[in-house]
């Protein structure tokens, strides 16, 4: 992006987006469900038999289609808050071309496998709110994006050690030594190449939700295998584990506007006028009101990860940037996740003040070293968007995964018996035996194995 | 500070800072050696006998001489790059007032020990850079700050849990439970009080240099032991390290341009202008030249943690915001440290860009819990500035400490035989034996047990 383009999106005089003409992309993104669910109808999974009255229907892959390292997947549909699911899922071969970038564009996303290709797979889950189009659009089109980027950078994934030029041609005879000092690696590339990727997505989900005016957006949680490693990018509030005999080991880190607040008050600190004067970037306990005024509270500003007190004065007493805390914390009123795709045109209700310079689109990536881990048959890695992780903590999750495994080995459908013909959907009965309140709150369930 | 502020201070076109009128101000501040050291002359350190010819001399506090909790203490001149000592040091007891703020201003930083104080230790190291000036105004303010801090909050730290109005009055009946959900602990108010105490420091020194036409900054690791818990606040490349017989615990994380990248380079991404066109924000391996135009090279932005390749443009080929690795890190080519107190005048050389806007006076500050550590009596914390890091790991540092201290402890000036009163400073002949270099570089030791 150019210089001072920030300033111009999003502050005061600057000029508007240009809209793109009307014609194909105006019309409004059809709503699905992922493609890996076709033909499992809305039948309710295996579970369903045995669910207590109160309980969603869950839906899973039908019997006889696997998915990538035979991952299990279940979601269920939160009637009470929409009629249309707004989360989707995706997942499927990578294949990245080992060849000049640009030269079949046009390329189907699954081609035949050759020598030419790397290959890997991919599996993501995308928690939309506001809307399924941003979700929708993410689900379509992050692969895409992210196979540009693996394709622009191929040949350095594929080196010993990413080389200074991508042509190999040396300019400066220190250049390796540059790079070896830096301490780049291929992997590294490949982090790259998701960040790049996000960014390249979250930029299509805006183009295309302004096109065909529609809202939403979405958080995105990835996992791609690539060359014996499982790499984890998350940008959002969902969550992904790994849990095996004697360990649980987190792959993610949540993204909300707790855990971001410094961040999110810090550029409100430097733009204050991204608040139009409508919102206090302090933080309190909780809203104050008129009797607080002229006491001295307990507050933090952006430099502060400690507390202290402040004399309340009247600028004080405006709905706070960042408020309340826990799964109730909304970032300017409004959105419970600080990090995802989309919210383009999203503004807080009834002013013009804009939610996405203080969202990011940028995931943080993981690495887990495959290969190295010598992994065993039960180890599981568990990817799920809130609605799980709100009723169970990681430990409930690792408990349910070491329950249900042994007891299914002889289900062809959701266990397996190696390495990669395993599949596990974790259904709401699992979950309504261990919380009081019964449900996965929409959230969705994929395991890998 | 004010909204806008930022834009006002570092802009172009914003008023300059109001210069204060010529005064008892103006002079310069006098260059002076730690407190404490006064009576050791500049005679080396007990280890000198042995040292080689090409050692510098050591000076630690003279015989006697007790540090709070008996902590040893060991600085050298590193002759080659100055005439002076451009680093200092402080310690001290910390009497907090436990009455109404602002009352006794006048008040001495030592008092006399009444039920009505809350009282502490305080430790600090300020390496200095650009002139000895600011680390010795921060050796002679920031334990004013963190007093005045503390006790503007002391009620709220005496209390088992902070109250959301200071006065103890209770607005809203919810209120403690409203406090009791942000988790905010008593540790919270004196960790914000040290936040608040470096940055109203800064501010002083700020003045302080403007108005005696002097230059200058420095880091500052600061220790402060307060109701049965250390609090170690660092803004800075020095390091705290707690060693004991099975672990050695990293007290500190340094904050350089290199650790700081993603947050100096988003700054330069917002606020473009800060870099006049003269810097590119991008991070290469190394400096690109006239040869590398056109080719893809490695790079990152901002949102990477990874890295990617990008076609060379003729911008690319400016100096870098941060350029080279390790100790040749640089911040516009000019700083090693990105977190300090001082340099508000410091620009890039024949420019006008300032380096201020990307330094943060902001202390990260971890908290040990001595009351609950069980700590033994060979357990020591070890707080020294980058000379020291730069040669010797944790590990090689705290095999010193495991071997100097039981040989030593006959000398009652070296060793202790109880909590209270141990002496250690970790001479040069130490480092010598363990490093090529057989310096210190310029680096102090402090150890305090």
């Amino acid at each position: 992006m150019s210089a001072g383009w920030f300033r111009r999106r999003f502050l005061p005089g600057g000029p508007l987006p240009t809209p793109r003409p009307a014609g194909p992309h105006a019309s409004p993104v059809p709503y699905r469900r992922p493609r890996f669910l076709r033909g499992s109808g809305s039948s309710p999974g295996p579970a369903d038999a045995s669910r207590r009255p109160d309980a969603r229907p869950v839906r899973s892959p039908s019997r006889g289609r696997t998915l990538p390292w035979n991952a299990g997947y279940a979601e269920i549909i939160n009637a009470e808050k929409s009629e249309f699911n707004e989360d989707q899922a995706a997942c499927g071969k990578l294949r990245i071309r080992r060849c000049e970038f640009g030269t079949e564009e046009e390329q189907e996303w699954l081609t035949v496998c050759s020598e030419e290709f790397l290959t890997g797979h991919y599996w993501a889950l995308f928690d939309g709110h506001g809307g399924p189009a941003a979700a929708i659009l993410a689900a379509n089109t992050l692969h895409s994006c992210l196979r540009r980027q693996l394709e622009a950078v191929v040949e350095g994934v594929v080196a010993s050690q990413p080389p200074m030029h991508l042509s190999g041609r040396c300019v400066c005879l220190s250049d390796p030594q540059f790079v070896e000092e830096k301490g780049i690696r291929t992997e590294d590339l490949v982090i790259g190449a998701l960040e790049n990727a996000f960014q390249e997505c979250d930029e299509v989900i805006g183009r295309e939700l302004e096109a065909s005016g529609q809202m939403g957006g979405c958080t995105a949680l990835v996992a791609v295998s690539l060359q014996g490693k499982l790499y984890v990018a998350n940008a959002g509030d969902s969550r992904a584990i790994l849990v095996r005999r004697d360990e649980i080991r987190p792959l993610s880190s949540e993204f909300t506007p707790e855990t971001e607040r410094q961040r999110i008050q810090q550029l409100a600190f430097i733009y204050p006028e991204l608040l139009a004067g409508e919102f206090t970037r302090l933080e309190f306990p909780r809203r104050l009101k008129g009797d607080d005024l002229g006491q001295k509270v307990l507050f933090r500003d952006h430099h502060m990860s400690g507390w202290s007190y402040k004399r309340v004065e009247k600028s004080d007493l405006k709905y706070p940037l960042i408020h309340g805390q826990g799964r109730q914390a909304r970032l300017l009123g409004t959105l419970a996740v600080s990090r995802g795709l989309g919210d383009h045109q999203l503004r807080v209700l009834d002013t013009n003040i804009q939610l996405k310079p203080f969202l990011l689109s940028v995931p943080q990536v993981t690495v887990l070293d495959v290969d190295q881990l010598a992994l065993q048959e039960e180890d599981v890695v568990v990817m799920a968007t809130d609605g799980l992780w709100d009723v169970l903590s990681n430990e409930q999750v690792a408990w349910l995964v070491r329950s249900f495994l042994p007891a299914n080995q002889q289900d062809p459908h959701s266990t397996s018996a190696g390495w990669s013909s395993q599949v596990l959907g974790i259904g709401p009965n699992a979950d309504t035996q261990h919380t009081g309140e019964g449900r996965f709150h929409g959230g969705r369930t994929g395991v890998l194995r």
